[in-house]
């Protein structure tokens, strides 16, 4: 019984993903959540922050309701094997990835997401650029607490929770290894992923983040999102800056298009791929057939 | 011109390897650190705790001197792009390999490292102990101090050196974050790797390693060895004794023999592995002919 499969790793501020190839949904089906944990493990896996199975719509099952536009669906998988809607540096790769392989033709992409269709435009050099929707919230009207410190924070929906917190030095945030208190709590009734930013110059931020579940990581696209949109606001530019925001892995572009969506570009790298059968190589205890 | 090369990663309780196959020393040649700390990127490159190229002692140049009886030599080297004499999990991930290939008939197999020649024991289900030599130490002589708390250390050097601090719960030595404080001084003039050592049973241990100019780790071979030797040695135990030690990684035995000889004994994965040409993605900026 055939079980290898193909894998592609790569990356966007090196935010990292393992992309699965299965175009029209036979390889894999429903992903296993053990099979999504080992593919995300660094030392005794392929290693990443998640895992994008590469399926056309069409093949999905359960299709989304919006997905007839997009000819491929993002099957996107959390490293502890939760699915979740989308992720702004994942898609990127994503297109990398169909783009590269000659699997789209389009220097304008569609992709179905659990989040809705986005549209995905083809930079140079790699890079790309997502519509990221419209942000809500914007108004200074919590706090966050991190070692022993406490700043105001703006809350952000994009369409996940952020609260950002203008920091002078980003170093401030400390070592940031406990999840940063947020309050007022009833304000985050589901919690935040929080960017502490600080301002390099006009119209350019640098950021460090804390990802609900995960810990500071080297980028967050939501995070960089509501970022700048947060500090581009309250300094009361209109629709239609662009902000460079700097990230610990690397540096991203965000812009509010003049109908308010928000753009998220920047650089995608497909680094390494191989073929593995994880079952026969005693590295996944069980065979789950999907 | 042709720059792809293949490469297998395997791991032994999570210390992690990228295997370059390289048998006549045409892939490679010396590594270009760049290289190597591509390859050991966890994010942007394969991710590792160091790279193994698989080379024939007559290709190696230069040859060590001892190499004559061993057909491989273990060329490793760190994430930072040093170079290193050898690595416990590191030699038995390497003999995994050589033995899955079919590259080394024998159930007892001589590898050359730039630490001397290694005899490496092959094992049920992919396991494989190896001989680590004779250590030296062994009082209780030094002290250890990490948050705020201090312990009384043994020196013990296994050819690297140790301090070895017994501590009623692995968890008192905090997140450990920052390297543990050694004294006196003169003791460690090159620095120690310092493990925090709890008693599990008779003849069983638990461990976590702080190693020198990486921090805490998974599993360290050389670590679990002088632990070992350490606390039994305390016991009074003659050479004969076997000690099972927990590592966060999983389990590794150490023995030592009735001629002082130290055994490490464990586990050996190998997980994925692939084909990549990192110049030509443009992933290093530039190629090194070597």
């Amino acid at each position: 019984m055939e079980r290898s499969f193909p894998w592609v790793k790569g990356h966007g501020t090196r935010n990292d993903f393992v992309l699965l190839p299965d175009p029209d949904g036979s390889v894999h089906g429903e992903l296993d959540p053990a099979l999504v944990r080992w593919l995300c493990d660094r030392r005794a896996g392929i290693g990443a922050d998640g895992v994008i199975r590469v399926v056309r719509t069409a093949s999905y099952v359960p299709a989304h309701a919006q997905a007839t536009e997009a000819e491929w669906f993002m099957d996107y998988h959390n490293a502890d094997g939760s699915v979740s809607e989308m992720c702004g540096n994942g898609i990127r790769v994503l297109g990398r990835y169909l783009w590269d392989e000659g699997l789209a033709g389009d220097d304008v992409l569609w992709i179905a997401t659990r989040g809705g269709v986005r549209r995905l435009h083809r930079g140079p050099g790699g890079s790309s650029t997502v519509e990221m929707g419209v942000p809500s919230g914007g108004q200074a009207t919590a706090e966050v607490t991190v070692a022993g410190r406490t700043w105001s924070a703006t809350p952000v929906t994009i369409p996940n929770p952020h609260a950002v917190a203008v920091v002078e030095d980003l170093a401030d945030a400390g070592p940031l290894l406990q999840a940063p208190q947020l309050a007022p709590t009833d304000a985050f009734p589901a919690g935040a992923n929080v960017e502490f930013v600080a301002r390099r110059g006009p119209r350019h931020i640098a950021l460090r983040v804390w990802e609900r579940g995960v810990g500071e990581t080297p980028s967050c696209g939501t995070g960089a999102c509501a970022a700048a949109w947060a500090l581009m606001r309250a300094d009361g530019l209109p629709p239609g800056w662009t902000c460079a925001v700097d990230v610990p892995g690397g540096t991203l572009t965000v812009a509010e298009r003049g109908d308010g969506e928000v753009l998220l570009g920047g650089p995608a790298e497909l680094v390494v791929r191989g073929l593995v059968d994880p079952w026969a190589a005693g590295l996944l205890p069980v065979w789950t057939p999907s």
